[in-house]
């Protein structure tokens, strides 16, 4: 049993603990949620151990896959013990339906299917507001080269086909989702942070009315109720899923 | 002499008249100034008539070593005759040195090289905000192909070279600019609208005082003072180089 030891980050929707281990860190699910870069707060009941539930079902789905992540084991209701890693300051989303901020900035309507599907980087700093990046821009930042963005740009796509194929056993549409990327300390790339219903859109295939659909944050972003049911709803499916096997 | 004909659309800055020949339009400079999609409004004194003279040479200075554009010829002060094209709603930005959106959205300090020259993509839509586009954003909102984005981005380097060693002859340092770009009725892509102190950031090379030496429409955005003098100074050094000639 990996013990806690000082608490290193405390971020919006988790907080990062120290272990024995300099290579080794706690990740400690809260059910605090934000939106809108933090200017909307609240809680979610149960949140946490939802998440820290989902994250661990869908890390051990990808690394079967032969997707790396920084995940090691889930010894608690929310907490994980993963590697530590330097995160790449870049929050990488994956789009499959137009929805969120791209359909703000570009007009695209409400679930315009994108094929092929969109891999975005946007720039992980709250103080500017997690805007869009290009490519041509994250060069010049030097936040990242050309061979990582080519090899982040590839991962997001085989994540994102993993997660489809999964999720549409679920009977839930995969609409966007965002990653984090790290590197551990021999310089590999891990997955690492979260894939939740708090950084993925997630419809229920079952119900065609939008505000009823939505299983994921939005319902909190846009106050429709039933936020706790939904992401519950989420995590029962997935089990589901799992135990199937 | 060609005969305005209609108005066909009255802009923020000029005014497009038809003609009798459907593939030629008139371009009319005014003097109105706006910031920040036009929640800022003013004038700048005979503005129009600096912007006409200024493109006129940038446009034959373009032409002249065999880039295509929609210039025709300047009958008057403020007028300008050219092809009609069909507006392709991307405006297509060339950066040398970091200013402007690039430092807010990015963090990178004013002035910040940029090696090679960034091209960027905006929406040209007001009421979206002109937002900044990656070229997936752009193929997949049917915007343009991929061929399309190829011949953009060459053209925009290619324009960005000419003007960059013109403006260096004038002491005065290209820091971005933006273009416009349409096809013509044979669907050929012509450099259309207009290239002046409005559209691009010029320093003045003799100043290293960043309130001094800005000789463009920043003058106006950050009410630096001198606004119309600056444009006056641009006009004089481009007629002090055309006349060497
Ligand atoms: N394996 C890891 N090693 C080190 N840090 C990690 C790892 N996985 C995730 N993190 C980071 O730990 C933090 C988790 O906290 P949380 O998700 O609450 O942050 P946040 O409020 O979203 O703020 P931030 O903008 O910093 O992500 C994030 O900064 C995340 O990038
Ligand atoms: N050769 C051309 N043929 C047709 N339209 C043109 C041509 N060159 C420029 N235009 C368009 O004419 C208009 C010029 O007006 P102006 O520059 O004042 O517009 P604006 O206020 O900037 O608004 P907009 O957002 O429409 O550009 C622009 O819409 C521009 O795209
Ligand atoms: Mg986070
Ligand atoms: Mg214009």
């Amino acid at each position: 049993m990996v013990e806690r030891q000082a608490k290193l980050y405390e971020g919006k929707a988790k907080i990062v603990y120290a272990t024995a281990d300099p290579n080794i860190v706690i990740s400690y699910f809260k059910d605090d949620a934000t939106a809108f870069n933090a200017q909307k707060r609240g809680q979610i009941a149960d949140k946490g151990v939802v998440n820290c539930k989902v994250a661990t079902h869908l890390f051990q789905l990808l690394e079967s896959q032969g997707v790396k992540t920084h995940w090691l084991e889930t010894p608690s209701d929310r907490e994980m013990v993963v590697r530590a890693v330097n995160i790449i300051p870049l929050e990488v989303v994956v789009r499959n339906l137009a929805a969120g901020s791209l359909c703000k900035q570009t007009g695209l309507a409400l679930g315009t299917p994108l094929t092929p599907p969109l891999v975005e980087f946007y720039y992980k700093n709250d103080d500017l507001g997690d805007p869009l990046l290009t490519r041509d821009r994250i060069r010049a930042m030097n936040l990242a080269d050309e061979a990582q963005i080519h090899e982040l740009t590839r991962l997001a796509g085989e994540i994102n086909t993993l997660l489809q194929t999964f999720f549409q056993r679920c009977q839930i549409t995969l609409v966007d989702f965002k990653l984090e990327f790290g590197l551990d300390q021999t310089g590999q790339i891990l997955l690492a942070d979260e894939i939740s219903p708090d950084t993925c859109r997630l419809w229920d295939q079952a119900k065609s009315d939008q505000a009823e659909r939505v299983l994921d944050k939005d319902r909190f972003r846009q106050d429709l109720g039933n936020v706790a049911e939904a992401y519950q709803e989420v995590l029962k499916r997935i089990l589901a899923q799992v135990n199937l096997k």
